[in-house]
């Protein structure tokens, strides 16, 4: 190599560097043809296929624009019926919700795989485990991976294309190794996965950089974590809603009908219940939650477009 | 061994057999106390376990005395929520009903034994066939045997106390090797099987004399194959009734609530569907059903008390 060469490569490297600096990258929300600080926000639905309940409110939701994305629990016995859904509407946005744990009581899921070859994931009953600290003191790396392939590889044998990956209760957060587990198979199935930049800042700071340079992550995530005061279950959406940041937000919520079959499964929990489930269903499918997001300029988007910016080769 | 000793032998052994024939013998009704002429019944609900809807209709019949017994599918995502009806109730006359076929179209289960030990009783999404016809041409015998053992020690490690052994769809009939390994679960297991004899004279008159010596046979089955006229859903149970036979008699029945869950759990399928179950439930939890029993003078009985017939020395 001659020192010329070597001499203009280092010259490209440089400038290469250097203008990703000096030149305006466009930002999410730019290449999602938004203004650079346009409030972006997901309003997500988590547990798909959880029980018949849960998937007649969500596409009910879905339908009535109460929410743009979703994500499937493929161990569930109803998740033949969602994932039929899913196939047949294209256009819904739809996840995985990947799940390593089983928390009701009278109503229970185990894993995709066969049985043996995930004994680390069940309980002596052959279930998953009912909390994220049993299955975090219990669970293997490398069955956590094969599980989590199977359900994914499982979601797209039914026919779903599958927007995102997250996870059921937060359970992979219980184990940096677990975490780093489902980033890498969202890179290799080209699928990008919920991040939540707030959570990683406070648990593992170390890995921001890196997982930011190589991921698109979600600014600021809401999930109700107690039952607002009877009668204003608007108020803590509305709150996180009037004090959005610009940039990517997510709202998770719970829908279900609050019905025999949703209290069955729900018995003896009141956090996420029944009810619970019929406040969020009844809110996100409200004029006044449509007015509370106009009112505040917000933008809704899918899990479907951070998709495509993220691997825009594989846009479908 | 002398002579004599065995010319007594021979004698001991032709007095015990035509013993067996020259004595009066208390047949099954007298056993369980009653005249010999007495016309026993058995009112059995299938499918607990299936769904909430099912588990729910279920439990209130046995509270109201409209059924006597009924039987549990382990596979169900229910199961739980039975088996603890189940150990809490250990006076409620409850089986197993030994499943290995998945009819629903949007809600699937499949074994209880690790997946890849019985790839012969599934299709390729996992779950069980949804016909009988697709069970027998696939499944292999030893892999019957293992699911229908991994029900039955499921079910006990629940702390379930079967009382009988009956099979989802009549699935085993399709094939005799099938039906063989089930009749000799129950004799392992001391836990008796429902075999009717209708069928079996039917189906298979060459085993009727071997198994009518080993086993306690239902004379006659009833269940319903086509709904009966509206309005008059006791039609086709009064005639059975009204012209039952001395010995032992079973109606199968089929409860749950017509209700949202029922209708998705069994869409597409008026037979056996959510508003059959309900007239079901509603038949056989009315007055005009106690009456009917009443006048025809049946005597409701349990399988627990044939299974302590049967296998008096393990009797609970």
């Amino acid at each position: 190599m001659k020192l010329t060469t070597l001499r203009t490569g280092i010259l490209m490297l440089f400038m290469s560097v250097s203008g990703s600096f000096a030149q305006s990258t466009p930002n999410l929300a730019e290449k999602l043809g938004y203004d650079k600080n346009a409030k972006l926000l997901i309003i997500h639905a988590d547990d798909l296929g959880l029980s018949h309940s849960t998937d007649a409110a969500v596409i009910s939701a879905f339908e009535k624009k109460g929410i743009t994305s979703g994500s499937i629990m493929v161990p569930c016995p109803w998740f033949p019926e969602i994932a039929a859904f899913a196939k047949n509407n294209p256009k819904a946005d739809i996840g995985i919700h990947l799940t390593l744990t089983s928390e009701w009581e009278n109503y229970k899921f185990g894993p995709v795989t066969s049985a043996d070859q995930v004994r680390s994931l069940q309980n002596n009953e052959g279930y998953f485990y009912p909390t994220v600290e049993a299955f975090g003191a219990n669970a293997k790396p490398a069955e956590v991976e094969k599980e989590m392939r199977a359900q994914i590889d499982r979601a797209i044998a039914f026919g779903i294309t599958p927007t995102h990956l997250d996870n059921h209760m937060g359970s992979v957060m219980v184990n940096p190794a677990f975490y780093q587990i489902l980033i890498k198979l969202g890179h290799e199935y080209r699928i990008p996965v919920l991040i939540p930049k707030d959570m990683l800042q406070a648990a593992a700071p170390q890995f921001l950089e890196q997982i930011a340079k190589e991921n698109i992550m979600v600014d600021h995530l809401f999930m109700l974590n107690q039952a607002p005061a009877e009668g204003n279950w608007i108020q803590p959406y509305r709150e996180f809603i009037e004090n959005m940041q610009p940039g990517l937000n997510q709202i998770i919520v719970h829908l279900a009908y609050n019905n025999d079959e949703s209290r069955a499964v729900m018995i003896h929990h009141d956090d996420f219940g029944a009810k619970w489930r019929q406040n969020d269903y009844d809110l996100m499918t409200s004029d006044k939650m449509k007015s509370l997001l106009e009112e505040n300029n917000i933008k809704l988007v899918t899990w479907h477009q951070i998709q495509n910016v993220m691997y825009p080769d594989s846009e479908q």
